[in-house]
């Protein structure tokens, strides 16, 4: 819808939405620089404290993918005129008060307008450094990818919905999507400049759809190995009876530029194209430093697995594949 | 909604939503302060790309009203996905651009939905002096009231829906909401401090609204002269057979706080409780510089009227008077 929005020639832009990063980076007379990003969406699961709670995850995450810390956030929600009840909507707002709060974010104010359907989330200002903006655009052959969260929430949710999905499957799908990206994002700063080339959150395009752009902004390959993706529990079996209509998008869109090893099973590739909401940092690193870096991670309690690494560019424009 | 959010235990809090302030304001290190607001509706006009420019210079108003200037915008959009064609969106979209382009703002990124209902609006964020923070609250017995832009664009843009308004008058209406705050905010901060005591920009409220959350929150009164208010060609006649559903949520929620004299005729009742969309800003200043302050505006090519003034607080409960 922006392709003919012309370049602004403005010097604070450090980076915006022509480059597909997960947020724009401004630079702030005198200060750090702003990283900013908004998100908002319908409900994904039943429990309205945790919808918001992982709007709000979600919209922070952003900024923790580019490296910055969340500091602000504006509130948006769309609500019908007759429902779903103020005891609902307060609830919405509470979880992700207090997910914001855990986050060191404070509200500053918001929008609500009328709607059919409900949708929440949050614009968030975050401050940066700007000689650390991770981005997508650098990625180097032979880096070590690694991912922060397991896959499956948009399989899980989908499930959820027509009551498919188990008790236990569910809340550990809920549990992962409420869950901060704040303690990677932080292991991350802590690291040398340049030890980590590249950063993403894994969202609505799906692993696969995430690391296509990244791999096409740094002119590289990425390959990853399905057999070491991991999974929610639930997300293979339920793949087959509950595909998000995301999933479908995304392997109409990105379909083409994924190659698929015939060792890869359905369910598998399935779940590398499913749609993620408040997903994992997809981390591009220097593969001397990796270990070093899933210790750390670890040591924060941040769960962290080794997917694959990264190729040079194919001349047959394959971006991605799943071996 | 927020009324059982906990306050937040944060200093670099200087503005949120809890004064009824326009935008908040975050102190930011080493810089001067972020203020940020967001504000996105339905098309009030039938013009897309007018409707863009309206929902840009209707969201940056919030941050010139409050002394800032606003530098980073957001877009958030609301969109069929059977409709309304890439055209027309591609006009919103630019119509905003342009507008923002014009008050010195960058588009960093935005969020897009798919929605029965098209909505459009942007996250904006501003830098302000945190010493020069105009708010709701200082309001003084004895200041003078300005306006600068007229009243009656809810009920021109109901009777352009009806097609009941003229072209000429809805044209009229369309200029003045796509009309910027800016030059007002400039000279506005260009005066000494303290000789504007408050200010706000006069939207879904309507006058009589935003004119009794300034009185509550400075405590006094505020008495309009209702034949002084700068009225929209056709909106008098019109506002009988054309009154927005705002108006009338306007009246029952406000109407008790306001007193209107018995010559004012329903028609100018029905324009001050109007709820504007990128309406003037309402300045209170002191009435020895009022005279000045006119000169200078009018000088900087803003319209402006002398519309009332402020009065010791009421013991009735009365915020606002219409005489």
């Amino acid at each position: 819808m922006l392709g003919d929005i012309p370049r602004v020639d403005d010097d604070r832009v450090l980076v915006d939405f022509r480059t597909g990063d997960d947020a724009g980076v401004y630079r702030w007379a005198g200060g750090p620089a702003l990283v900013q990003t908004v998100d908002f969406f319908t409900p994904i699961v039943d429990d309205p404290y945790a919808y918001g709670e992982i709007a709000a995850a979600n919209a922070v995450s952003d900024v923790y993918a580019m490296g910055g810390e969340p500091r602000t956030a504006l509130a948006i929600a769309a609500l019908p005129v007759d429902g779903p009840g103020v005891d609902v909507v307060r609830q919405i707002f509470r979880g992700g008060y207090d997910k914001l709060a855990e986050a060191g974010v404070v509200v500053l104010g918001g929008h609500t307008v009328s709607d059919p359907e409900i949708k929440f989330g949050y614009a968030v200002t975050g401050e940066i450094d700007p000689a650390r903006v991770l981005t997508n655009a650098s990625a180097r052959a032979g880096d070590t990818l690694l991912l922060t969260k397991p896959l499956g929430t948009g399989i899980l949710a989908t499930a959820g919905k027509f009551l498919r999905a188990s008790e236990p499957d569910l809340q550990a799908a809920i549990a992962s999507m409420r869950r901060l990206n704040r303690d990677a994002a932080r292991v991350l700063r802590a690291l040398d400049p340049g030890v980590v080339s590249a950063c993403t959150d894994v969202t609505g395009f799906g692993l696969t759809g995430h690391a296509a752009g990244m791999a096409a902004a740094s002119g590289v390959s990425m390959v990853f190995e399905t057999a070491s993706l991991p999974i929610l529990p639930g997300a293979l079996e339920l793949s087959l009876s509950s595909l998000p209509g995301g999933g479908r998008t995304n392997q109409a869109h990105f379909g083409a530029r994924v190659s698929v090893s015939r060792l890869v099973d359905e369910p598998r590739r399935r779940v590398a194209f499913d749609p993620q909401t408040s997903g994992g940092l997809l981390i591009v690193v220097d593969p001397r430093a990796a270990g070093v870096l899933v210790r750390e991670l670890e040591r924060a309690q941040v769960t962290v697995w080794t997917v694959g690494h990264v190729e040079p560019a194919r001349s047959d424009g394959i971006l991605v594949g799943l071996a």
